[in-house]
């Protein structure tokens, strides 16, 4: 037994990994179920104004061999404040790159908190200890909520709600996209075998799905494909385009 | 302007309050209207296993003078896990103080972090910096997320998670509660007006709300009342009593 990192007993190899659909969250799904954890996925349907993105977390969790797939409904678009909940504000395109640092109008008041937070009770009833979340501090859209130090105040946080965080820290949140770019995001799930057609990335498609191209989400899905070198199987709206 | 507390500019006198409709959060917005807030009373329909509090709720806030009132529709209880939303798990009753130390079956995993995760959310597109809620960790029944230590990490995440809180830490969390004995918490109702016969606390209530008299959450109003030297005005089912 020796030379064998000893893990604590309250840990486990169960997770929670939330997935939204996007490339990102297919990617978390991939590297989780590449290293052992056996994969809880878990959708919400937080009012967004297109279904594409609860379609694709299905096709993507049966997909890549998740053990359940869940989708939990959360009317979070009640309050307003969003462009990706609310059809009275619109959703921005064409941004130049130096407007990215703002906080856009399609930020969700408190979103990944909120997710975060379900996700956590949801591992709770499962005895799951580990939490998968897509975040990423490098090619993001200015949210604040996907800062490594929300995340590491999150988990600190988690561990003193739960009756299995109190039995010793035993929780853990797992980005393993927070420090990659976009394109490495790419090639990673390319490698461990991610069919990124099943995934949408668009704030704005069109009625079949058709990606507009032109959104934050589309401009940094494009440009990740173009600089990973890798063909983008993206389906764009010949309207948008 | 001398002698006069600076506040910084990001903060305000808006305020979400947690509403459950029972004793210690009516308490808790009398003291939020009473320092001068304006408060907007936030309650979730979480699939509990009654309406009693819901109706309650709404009461609380009309009487105490609350500038809006609304209920956020939050099915937590789809996840199982404890008895308060569950109708397979029975409440427990008569359970000797000693074991109210243990973590009981009425715990609903992570519930207090979800709650006040979209109360940010919620204080975040009406713009109020203050969220209070009534946790106690003096007279409790034993869940972890009612601990001082769970809410100061909470107020961290918060301000990492949110657009108010980049601005400069403004969200403050307030638990005027958390020191006081159940009997304080009810003398000090009293002395603000409030009406406890309009406060609903029963785990287990009959058909017409009447409580129990015999849950954890019964035991420790009623001792409180006795403590505190004022008439219960709770109506106790006659069934059950």
């Amino acid at each position: 037994m020796q030379n064998v990192a000893m893990q604590p007993l309250s840990q486990n190899q169960t997770a929670v990994v939330l997935l939204s659909g996007g490339l990102d969250s297919a990617t978390v799904l991939a590297i989780a179920q590449n290293q052992g954890y056996t994969c809880h996925a878990l959708a919400f349907d937080y009012g967004q104004r297109h279904r594409h993105e609860l379609d694709a977390c299905a096709r993507i969790a049966d997909a890549l061999g998740a053990a359940s797939h869940r989708v939990f409904e959360l009317d979070i678009g009640q309050f307003g404040g969003s462009a990706l909940t609310s059809s009275d504000i619109a959703v921005p395109k064409d941004r130049d790159e130096s407007s990215m640092d703002d906080i856009p109008v399609t930020y969700v008041p408190a979103r990944n908190l909120v997710f975060l937070s379900i996700a956590l009770g949801y591992a709770e009833t499962l005895g799951a200890s580990n939490l998968f979340i897509g975040v990423n501090a490098i090619d993001y859209s200015g949210y604040p909520d996907c800062r490594p130090e929300f995340i590491e105040s999150f988990t600190r946080t988690a561990n003193l709600a739960t009756k299995l965080g109190v039995d010793g820290n035993a929780i853990k949140v797992h980005t393993p996209l927070i420090v990659m770019t976009k394109a490495q995001i790419i090639s990673k799930g390319t490698d461990l075998g991610v069919n990124y057609a099943m995934t949408h990335s668009c704030y704005d498609p069109d009625e079949t799905g058709g990606a507009c191209g032109r959104c934050d989400s589309c401009a940094l899905r494009r440009n990740g494909f173009i600089e990973a070198g890798i063909e983008d199987p993206t389906r764009y709206s010949t309207a948008h385009s």
